[in-house]
């Protein structure tokens, strides 16, 4: 979350709570009984994309992230809602948005039953529903559990820091962060596949730290993170030395992958379930009783000043 | 629904079906098994509102077009998703948006569950679920059907003529179609009680005869207006003369209003009910074997042009 939705979200504070809602405000998706997921995500340009980016890569996106959040909560997507802005009537923009949109959709079996189409800035809020087995919270984890996450961080990041000039990769390193970063592939058949192990989990759209700190606050405890374990993105190793690259993997947003707890005894089931999934999961730290997200090497703490990816910061 | 719209929708079709979906992209909302309704509606400033209309009618009018869009589908409306998109935070401003928006949320016991804040050109998107007892389905006129709208058409339209300098209504006239158009009032009491005489319906979102139109085409039948019966605002026909007003009132958009059909043996039945919720109802015409929407007067044909109101075209 980052500042601005933050301070909004808490001013958009309400009253009403009905009883048929098993998780509200405040998760990846709400839970509506009796296993209905529900979440949306808005993508503006200039925000979240850039227009240059192209309709393929924008309409992938728009839904890839909300799916991400059904992930993160342990659904199943089945149904979405699309409200799409845009400044003129492009039939050619539309046709190769629609192409993205409707690969990701088909490839999950999720219907578009709904949506708006109307004139304004660039601009799409997806809205995706699922059917929860066993939801998958934030406020799960427990003192002790192992903390895992899906894949590998910092690759978007550094798309980003190389579109705003600050980064230089190498061209060919160039092309598949770029690439990384306007197709995120959501963990959705992952997320259910490792849900019967897991106490909490919450998918990274504003970078680990920022996005296990929810963890570890909703469910008033500590996350450790063993710098030295994190599964920073080869391409960032290429390209930024030491660890600077590490740092950039933990404070980068826009990575989509899954961060997780689970007791520490489940750890051999779940490198296999991730095998099978061909999904690469590592564990990279552990729940303790404190608060918030530190960091240690080799097991002795250090200091590190690490903040969320925020868009509204972006310039 | 406006050529934009209508152009991009047309593009947007997709292939994917669900055995899960029992109302798809067409109508009001759609309608998933068992019994769920789900919609949204995007407002953009500049195009459906004007930032000077102030947040408390912003916030009052996202929620209220969704709430409107299920009354015509006859679903209760339950939990609701805002996606908020803000050039900048201000928390004055959300303050007084959150105060209508949560004011008409609790009018109908609706909890918001979730949706996103984000930094972009001033807009919202509203995801609104309801509970579906009787489906409102557009498609479901039948030949003989008598043809009913809620309250009055025209005051918003005279509202947005006088804001772009093209009519003068008087000054307390003004004011009071400003509140109209800036406040709709979701029919949504009215459409549940009306809902098990009701073979189809729609909220006037785009005008009462394009959105008529749906009404005509969708269920394979024409629909006959005697133009005498429009119950067109006082307002309006304070301001225009004659068949002007009737025009205006049958073209102009953002009424909120529900048109639906019915078959006339239950004309009595429903004027009781109208009673009781204290909302005026109007029989205006009648369901035929033709096609489109036809004009009558005194049951003589005449003919007149009559568009819908198109967000896309409006300068």
């Amino acid at each position: 979350m980052n500042e601005f939705g933050l301070i909004a979200d808490l001013v958009l504070s309400q009253t009403v709570t009905r009883d048929d809602v098993l998780c509200g405000i405040g998760d990846d998706a709400a839970i509506i009984e009796p296993d209905l997921a529900i979440a949306c995500d808005t993508c503006n340009e200039g925000v979240h994309f850039q227009a240059d980016w192209g309709p393929h890569a924008i309409g992938h996106r728009a839904l890839a992230v909300n799916l991400s959040d059904l992930a993160a909560m342990g659904a199943k997507p089945t149904h979405a809602l699309l409200a799409l802005s845009l400044p003129e009537l492009d039939t050619d923009w539309l046709s190769d948005f629609k192409k993205s949109f409707f690969k990701l959709a088909s490839a999950y079996n999720v219907e578009l039953v709904g949506g708006d189409t109307t004139r304004g800035a660039m601009s799409m809020t997806v809205t995706v529903i699922g059917r929860v087995l066993k939801p998958l919270l934030r406020r799960g984890a427990r003192v002790g559990d192992a903390i895992y996450v899906t894949g590998e961080l910092g690759a978007a990041r550094l798309a980003y820091e190389a579109s705003k000039g600050r980064l230089a990769p190498q061209t060919e390193i160039l092309r598949r962060v770029m690439h990384t970063w306007h197709y995120p592939t959501p963990r959705v058949n992952e997320a259910l596949a490792f849900a019967p192990y897991v106490h909490a989990a919450i998918d990274l759209s504003d970078g680990l730290v920022a996005d296990l700190d929810h963890i570890a606050r909703q469910s008033g405890v500590g996350a450790v993170i063993d710098i030295d374990k994190v599964p920073v993105a080869e391409a960032l190793k290429q390209t930024v030395a030491g660890d600077e690259a590490c740092r950039l993997a933990m404070s980068g947003g826009d990575d989509y992958e899954l961060c997780f707890t689970v007791s520490p005894a489940y750890h051999n089931d779940l490198l296999a379930l991730a095998e099978q999934c061909a999904c690469p999961l590592t564990r990279i730290g552990e729940i303790n009783a404190g608060s918030g997200v530190s960091f240690e090497r080799a097991g002795e703490a250090i200091d590190l000043e690490i903040k969320g990816y925020d868009h509204f910061a972006r310039s």
